[in-house]
């Protein structure tokens, strides 16, 4: 792979596939989209779409191709171990009409995990070594069986810790854009005390994005305003006005960030 | 709307559409996802898919309309607030290409909370008024502003107590299909250790899907087998069969349920 790109000023999109008849089914719940959508906007890639599909080919070669069009990159979690219903390799060679069989590469990084274990590498195991002809392996500290880059597709584990070890890996290689910056004002007031003035705000400042986030605490309703944009010097300019367009109402907050 | 339809043994299918920036970012996590997975498989409604899109008119309208077509319900999360950002609404309406206004009935129901609370229907709060011509309300005993359904697209609120009360009052409405049952078996054995077995298993029942989940305890890597199927008997046969195989392979288990 090629070395850290820097980051530019350009915004670089991506989408999730979360794959899995276990999600589907509410048997196992999601704790990936969180992490994933949480660390690509740290690092200045903007999550734009998140898709939940089952264990079934057509469904995540659709879904891929998809997305991989319409974004710079694509993120899938879940369906790369040792069992029939681990599809989502052969999917993706699917996808791109490439081949796909058990790599030399694949072995050799999964040979000495094994080997540590007592463990040979053969049979089902064999399995995981299996990627699409053209791709890049994404290592995998926690368990071996590594992950792999196919295009601006990036296929990891669904187990979150090993999940979270690949997106790490894996991060320095893509292209970012400017980090987006948010500052959050936390009000003790229901949304609807506070929607004509957010409105007024954001018509005033549209290149800034001014959400509003209902919440419940003690039994009453609370809001979160989130002002969000990648410029710092217009998110200040926007939270300004907007506080003092609060202050100026009488309604209460505490700044969160 | 129509009186509780019973049960068929067709399959139901369903969609969910997570509306929102806040997930995309990161900044919330869905607590959505898991409890509509959960209360629809009990049910006997199949998910199938998810998305997760954002605060965006295009691509909430491009979204209800490819889902609602292949699925028998959509259902919605997000977005039916009183705020500039709260699209989910009008975008439903645009889906259909009906007229949106504020609807009689909804004040009727809003106006006594309100009341209540010393607080007056107007300005942004009637926003939430806002029904696409042709729905049906959807009661919101939590805090008084309905969801609605459109043809069968079901649209809730995204604060997890009222789009659970919201769910649990239209869920009487819906066709269903049999409900799938599950087995569980928890092995102390990794994936790899059992593929083989269960590949053979489904291969002998491949109408009752078996699904292999790793997870880690106290550092092990551990390995649950699923069954599923809708049909109590070929449910009982595939995992008596599978419960042969693996005693007959030496592996340890125990069954959940």
């Amino acid at each position: 792979m090629a070395s850290e790109t820097p980051a530019t000023s350009a915004i670089v999109t991506a989408a999730l596939i979360v794959i899995g008849d276990e999600i589907l089914s509410g048997r196992t719940k999601d704790r990936n989209i969180g992490h994933v959508a949480e660390t690509l906007t740290t690092v200045g890639i903007q999550l734009s779409e998140v898709r939940v599909v089952p264990d079934e080919t057509d469904r995540i070669v659709e879904a891929v191709n998809t997305l991989r069009a319409r974004f710079d990159y694509v993120f899938t979690t879940g369906g790369i171990g040792p069992t029939h219903d681990d599809i989502t390799a052969d999917s993706i060679a699917e996808a791109f009409g490439a081949t796909i069989d058990v790599d030399p590469r694949a072995v050799a990084v999964m040979e000495p995990y094994y080997k540590a274990k007592g463990m040979k590498l053969e049979g089902a195991r064999l399995r995981m070594a299996r990627i699409p002809s053209g791709a890049d392996l994404i290592t995998n500290k926690v368990s071996g069986a590594p992950g792999f880059m196919m295009d601006n597709v990036i296929v990891m584990a669904g187990i979150p810790d090993i999940m979270q070890s690949m997106l790490a890996g894996v991060l320095p290689e893509l292209r970012k854009g400017r980090p987006m910056q948010s500052v959050t004002l936390e009000m003790d007031h229901p949304e609807s005390s506070v929607s004509e003035i957010l409105r007024a705000a954001q018509g005033a400042y549209p290149d800034v994005p001014m959400g509003s986030y209902p919440f419940v605490r003690d039994g009453r309703y609370c809001t979160n305003l989130v002002l969000r944009s990648a410029d710092p010097a217009r998110l200040h300019s926007a939270t300004t006005a907007l506080v003092e367009d609060l202050e100026r109402g009488g309604l209460r907050f505490t700044r969160q960030s």
